[in-house]
């Protein structure tokens, strides 16, 4: 990381004063924590200022004003990312780059069905935006009512929805993104088909800020959901998920909107730690599934179709037990026992979290084998589970008991044995270490493990060509080389 | 391109043909013929050989040997593409490598909703293997029967359902390419949710071919349509089609399938010159839509909603006449209609046509004004349109008398002042020049009039890491340095 010119501190700071304004760079301790640690409170960063620039104009000067003193850039949007993508923790100085200003809905289309929105805008900002002209947008996570699109995309977040509109890199038509030396690239456009040359945007959706900072993205918008129905099941092994997902495709086709699973210590841990959830059903089965049904179509008659594929179901003994909300509120309440499990799982006890995908085949044998994996090998460990079944996706979950882990460095012996345990059978199953979450820093380590060495190569390859001096989110994603 | 080793062309010729078999090498100008020349009969190319690997391995052995001896590789499927893309026209030796022998389907999975593919497979079969498992694989083009999957990929085409389902980009799970020194990267996972690190397939989608050759696929599959509702509607403008698309949403939802344009005069040109396509309604429109609404659902009543809406965009002048489908047979002889557009248009004529996607609010201004100004610079052209105008692709093509315009040459005056025209209007109104066709030869001068500066910078740079000997298809796709 060879530094043209190298403002001293004070030098640095007086220049970012003069792009952004004295105001939005922030310099004194207090004034930064909320920004240099990340929300899991495990890593704790440190940066020369953490500065809010207004416009796509200014996030280009703050970048090249980094590069020609060799400063890092840590991108951060609403700061709620599970990895720890967003803080500053590489050596050398780092400014941290807020998008809170860039928060205008630049244009919504409804008959394009789509919405050009900049990176700063909070999720949920986004979906009431949508709703407003009757259009859905999709994406949906615990953390939407402050995390920003910009990290969405830089994750490529995704959430209950998956199943039926994809990942966040399937929502995105067109990005503005400021490159690692200042250039902006303008891919904004709204076009539903392009197919003039290499497709540049894909580049920086889930790269986590380590190819360039989004600014604005283009999104598509869809027709609303006007009628849903909801059932939660209860299933006496997780084998069953797969054959009852192939009556629910034959018999709702593509109406089928959610199918979330959870292990019935995922619940337990549930009742015990967050009490104004209720679940009104007995925990005596291993397993428990939500499945969402919708229609964009109002008066569709959804709950027929499905009351007739859930008592075929009893019938062949692929489920034990069923709920049906008979209302709104009632749904509600049943989709707030899955909107639990993270604050569940936090007061319980240090959670090791694990957000593998594998193909939907192996994930019976992927979460049974780790399940017994962990249970010997770390006896102390409750193992939950909790997931977007329908994608593949399940999040494992080891809670160890405070009083003996009571921070990261405690815990980070038996947090290495899970995860390679994790990792291994992830390998072991096709899968993928990170569904949705990302890699930042707590996954870096693994990638490694489950990721082909060619592809790798080819990561450090794109990084090296788009960002030479390393200046971009250093020491995020790709793992040090061997 | 420097050689590190030059074989001369027999010595090379013994080498292609110990790595795939003497019979899969065709040396003599009759047997390369159909290889070396585009289906439009417009580029006329050279090889010293054409290959036909078996499968994954051979076809890196080919590559490899190609790179050690500074010969050009040039990808081909089907040889059905639009643009030139896969015509041996680069200097210096070339090796033309067909991917028919990887014609393997490796994998379905219902449940997953998915299929692994060699990248030879035909489009055709590949549908129907997904429908021999009753589901879905939406891609459909003209050329299904005969283009590969590969080339599919490696245009990102587009087709008739790209309203529904995305184009080609949207469909891809996972990719296997052979990489411009030999190497296999292997991305053929089928996960939907996959956030480690950079996703590289996406890199060699809509590539061409420039960047990698794409051997296999893991793609999406779909729930079936079970029912359908069709109909013709002839409209008094183009302006029209925005505001009975909105209502087409609001009452049908995601339901809506196609929705597909057609100037009079392009359906004047199909009953001159394609003798077996009836015209079952007067042509006394400017504008006719092909609208079709599908559902998953067996027994889902489409009609009614589909009557409802064109009832009441007849009282409100949105539309001056519909047809109904009253029977399978009648819809598959209106889209028979659709289907003759490129059959009717190439008899009539030299056909000059365009592919440009512009923002929906945009296309009735693009349209008009691109008819005007051809119909001023260049009167004997005959200007009809067709188009996918739910996304935004309005095919515009001009065609010219055969006996003043009679090959490539004569026409290309003419060619040129039209293509100004359309990429002038598609740049002024925000699109680019082309939406499913892609670049190849035929639109690489026109590539840089419509992207930007940095762009194109950008992807020199992904070319040149890539592929630095620049053997990989070169010559298509980028534009030379101004």
């Amino acid at each position: 990381m060879p530094a043209d010119a190298t403002l001293p501190d004070a030098a640095l700071i007086d220049a970012l004063r003069g792009i952004v304004g004295a105001q939005h760079v922030l310099t004194a301790a207090d004034d930064q924590e909320p920004y240099v640690v990340d929300w899991r409170g495990r890593y704790h960063g440190h940066a020369v200022a953490v500065v809010k620039p207004a416009g796509t104009a200014e996030v280009a000067d703050v970048v090249r004003l980094c590069a020609e003193n060799g400063v890092n850039v840590v991108p951060q949007g609403g700061n709620t990312g599970m990895c720890g993508a967003a803080t500053p923790t590489a050596p050398g100085r780092s400014v941290v780059v807020r998008l809170d200003r860039l928060n205008r809905i630049r244009a919504v289309s409804p008959l394009a069905n789509s919405i050009t929105v900049e990176a700063g805008c909070i999720l949920q900002n986004i979906q009431a935006a949508a709703e407003a002209v009757d259009r859905l947008f999709p994406l949906s996570l615990g953390a939407e009512g402050s995390c920003q699109i910009g990290g969405n995309i830089a994750t490529n977040a995704g959430g209950t929805a998956v199943l039926r509109y994809g990942p966040t890199r399937e929502l995105v038509l067109g990005l503005e993104v400021v490159l690692p030396d200042g250039t902006v690239l303008d891919r904004l456009h709204r076009l539903r088909k392009n197919s003039t040359g290499y497709d540049l945007k894909q580049l920086f959706i889930g790269a986590e800020g380590t190819l360039g900072i989004v600014t604005a993205a283009a999104l598509k918008l869809f027709a609303r959901p006007r009628v849903s129905a909801l059932a939660m099941v209860a299933l006496p092994e997780i084998e069953t998920v797969l054959t009852l997902l192939g009556r629910l495709r034959d018999a709702a086709g593509d109406r089928l909107g959610s199918l979330e699973v959870m292990s019935r210590g995922q619940i337990e841990v549930i009742r015990e730690n967050v009490p104004d959830v209720a679940i009104p059903f007995a925990l005596d089965a291993p397993w428990y599934l939500l499945i969402e049904l919708t229609d964009t179509l109002a008066g569709t008659d959804l709950r027929t179709p499905l009351e007739a594929v859930l008592g075929e179901a009893f019938e062949a003994n692929l489920i034990t037990d069923a709920l049906l909300a008979e209302s709104e509120a009632q749904a509600q309440a049943l989709w707030k026992i899955r909107h639990s499990v993270s604050e569940g799982s936090k007061r319980a006890g240090y959670v090791v979290s694990h957000d593998s995908a594998v193909p939907l085949e192996q994930q019976a044998a992927f979460a049974r084998n780790v399940e017994r994996r962990i249970n010997e090998a770390v006896p102390e460990a409750r193992v939950v589970m909790h997931g977007h079944i329908g994608d593949g996706n399940i999040h494992v979950l080891g809670i160890l008991p405070r009083d003996r882990y009571p921070d990261m460095e405690a815990a980070a012996p038996v947090v290495r044995r899970i995860n390679e345990i994790v990792d291994d059978e992830t390998a072991a199953q096709g899968g993928v270490i990170s569904a949705e979450h990302g890699i930042g820093l707590s996954n870096r380590a693994r990638l490694g493990r489950v990721t082909g060495a060619a592809d790798l190569q080819l990561m450090r390859r794109i990084k090296a060509m788009l960002d030479p001096r390393g200046i971009m989110n250093p020491g995020k994603v790709l793992p040090e080389p061997a």
